[in-house]
C-alpha cells in the first residue's frame, strides 16, 4: 500500500453550448495537482494553498476536504489524510476549478486506500465537495474531471452519468478573460420558467451534438453548439463575448459558447491547428480590448484524474 | 421514364418519449400504399379512398395533393397526376397516417419526374402535406417516413434533419387502443411554459437516448425513454395509459410511452422476441378493458418510402 500519492485532476469545460447542467468534457494540461499521504491518526489536514491563501484550510470548508469526508463517512473510516493542493484552475474561471480539487482529492484517497471505488462511484463524493462551494451538488463538472472524456450526468435522482464518444480530431480553444463571475450570480439571473418551442429547440440541438460526437460528424457538432435558454442571459456578464465569438467563429471554430457560467469562452474546433487559430483570435481581441486573459488549447482529456506519481514505501 | 409507380412509405412513432417534436422512427410492415401516375394534362387527381371515403379527394385539402403541388411549384412543373390511395394507417392512431401518404405521394412524384431532389430535400414538400392536416408543417414523422430509421428533426429554421445511428436488434411493439384523439385537440392541452429543472431533466433523457442509440447501450436507451413533460398531460387522454405502460415494463419492455399524440403506445424492446411477449402483454391488457385495439410488432424500418414496383412503359 502507498503512503503517499501525487495526482492531477483535469480542468473541465461544462454545459458545452445545449447542455446546460447535463454535459462536461475534460481538458488536458490545465488542471489541479494534489499530495496526499496518509496520516497516523484520523485528522484531514489541508496545508495553506500556494497563490490562494484565501481558500479555507478548515477541511469541513475545503473541497477537497469535504469530499474525501464524505468519501470517509460511506466507509465508515477514520483515517487521516495530510493534502497539498498546488491549484492550477483558477477558483472563478468556469473551467471547474473547484471540481478539479473534489475530484483529484477523492481519487487520491481512494487509490491510497485500495481503490474501494471505481471512478464512476467516486463521483457522489466528489460532487459534495462542489455542494460545498456552490450550495448544490453538481456533477457536471466532477465527473469529467474524474472520468475524462465527454460526459452526461442524464439524471440525479437516481444519479446516472454516462461517456459519450468523441472524435480524436476534437479540439478545444479557451480564453479566461480575468473578470470575476461568481456561480451563485449567474445561477441567480437564469429564469425558472422556459417557453416550451425554446425547449424543444435546445433538446433538438442536445441531440444534434451527441450524434455529431457519436458519428465523427464535425459540422453537425458545430450546427448544434448552439444554446438559446441560457447563454443569451449569461453573456451579458461577459465584456466582449459577443464579439469573442464571432472572432472565433471566423477563425474557423465549429462553435462556441460560455464555459460552466464563465467567464470562459470555449470553442470546439476539427484538429489541433483550427484550435491555436482560434486561440490566436482570442488572444489578440483581448489583447486589443485591454482585458486580461488566459487562453488554452487542448484535445479532449480521455483519461480524467490519473496518478502522477507515488510513493511506494510500505505502511 | 416511368409512367406509373407503387411505392410504400410507413408509418413511424413520433417523440419517441423525451424527444417531443423532434425525434421520430420508421416501423416495418405497416405503412400506405400509393399507386401514382403521370397524367397528360396538368390536373392533380385523388381517387376516392377505399374505406375512408369521408377524406377529402381535392389535391389542394388532401395531403399527398398538397405535397406535390409544393413539389411541383419549387420545380415551376405543370405536370399532372393521378394518385390511388391504400390507406393502411388509420388517421387519428398517432402512427403519423397524414405523414405517411405525404411522404409516399412525394417520394412516387420525384421518381417519375426522374428524381431532380434527394429523399432529404423531399421532406419540406412532405411537410406541407402535414401543414394541410394539422395547421403546423411538422417534420417529426414525414423525416423518418422518407428516410426510414432513426431521425432528428435538430431544427426549423433553417430546416435540420439527422439520421441517428440505432442497433439492429431495436424492435418496438406498438399498440392503437381504437379512441379517438385528434392531434389538434393533444396539442392544445400542452403549456406553453416548462419548468427549466424539468426541460434540463429532458435534455438530459434526450442526450441518453441518442447516446445508447449510437452505442447500442439498450439498457441505456430504456433508462432515457422518460418523457417528464408531455406524457403526464397527454396520458390522461389514453384510456388504460399507465396500466398499458406497466405491463409492457413487466413484460421485458426497455421503456414505452406515447406515440406521436396518440392514442397508439409504443414500447422499445432489445430483440424480437421481447417485442412479441410485450405486444400480448398490451393485447391481452386491452382486451380484458374491452377496448377495440391493434398491435404490431416491428424492427426499426432502415429504408423509408420505397419503391414497390413500377410500370417501365416508354412515355
Amino acid at each position: 500500500m502507498e503512503k503517499k500519492i501525487k495526482v492531477f485532476a483535469p480542468a473541465t469545460v461544462a454545459n458545452v453550448g445545449p447542455g446546460f447542467d447535463i454535459f462536461g468534457l475534460a481538458l488536458e494540461g490545465i488542471g489541479d495537482e494534489l499530495e496526499v499521504s496518509l496520516r497516523d491518526d484520523s485528522q484531514i489536514k489541508i496545508l495553506p494553498i500556494e497563490g490562494y491563501e484565501d481558500l479555507p484550510t478548515d477541511p469541513s470548508l475545503n473541497v477537497a476536504g469535504v469530499a474525501i469526508q464524505s468519501m470517509l463517512d460511506e466507509l465508515d473510516s477514520q483515517q487521516g489524510f495530510e493534502i497539498v493542493i498546488k491549484k492550477r484552475v483558477m477558483p472563478g474561471s468556469g473551467l471547474g476549478s473547484s471540481a478539479s480539487s473534489s475530484a483529484a482529492a477523492v481519487y487520491a484517497a481512494n487509490e491510497l486506500l485500495g481503490r474501494p471505488f471505481s471512478k464512476k462511484e467516486l463521483v457522489p463524493f466528489a460532487m459534495e465537495g462542489e455542494k460545498a462551494t456552490s450550495g448544490k451538488a453538481h456533477a457536471d463538472n466532477v465527473t469529467p474531471s474524474l472520468l475524462g472524456g465527454f460526459t452526461l450526468v442524464r439524471s440525479y435522482t437516481p444519479l446516472d452519468v454516462v461517456s459519450i464518444p468523441f472524435p480524436a480530431e476534437l479540439y478545444v480553444a479557451v480564453v479566461h478573460p480575468q473578470i470575476e463571475v461568481k456561480t451563485s450570480d449567474s445561477k441567480r439571473i437564469l429564469k425558472r420558467e422556459v417557453a416550451l418551442d425554446m425547449a424543444i429547440s435546445q433538446w433538438g440541438n442536445v441531440a444534434g451534438l451527441v450524434t455529431g460526437l457519436a458519428c465523427g460528424d464535425f459540422d453537425l457538432i458545430g450546427r448544434s453548439l448552439e444554446d438559446r435558454i441560457v447563454e443569451p442571459i449569461r453573456s451579458v456578464l461577459i465584456p466582449g463575448y459577443e464579439d469573442a465569438k464571432q472572432h472565433a467563429l471566423a477563425s474557423g471554430a465549429l462553435g462556441c459558447s460560455i464555459s460552466g457560467s464563465g467567464p470562459s469562452i470555449f470553442a470546439l474546433t476539427e484538429g489541433k491547428a483550427m484550435a491555436e487559430k482560434v486561440a490566436q483570435a482570442f488572444d489578440k481581441y483581448y489583447t486589443d480590448l485591454g482585458i486580461e486573459h488566459k487562453v488554452y488549447i487542448s484535445g479532449i482529456n480521455a483519461e480524467g484524474a490519473k496518478t502522477i506519481n507515488k510513493l511506494t514505501e510500505k505502511v
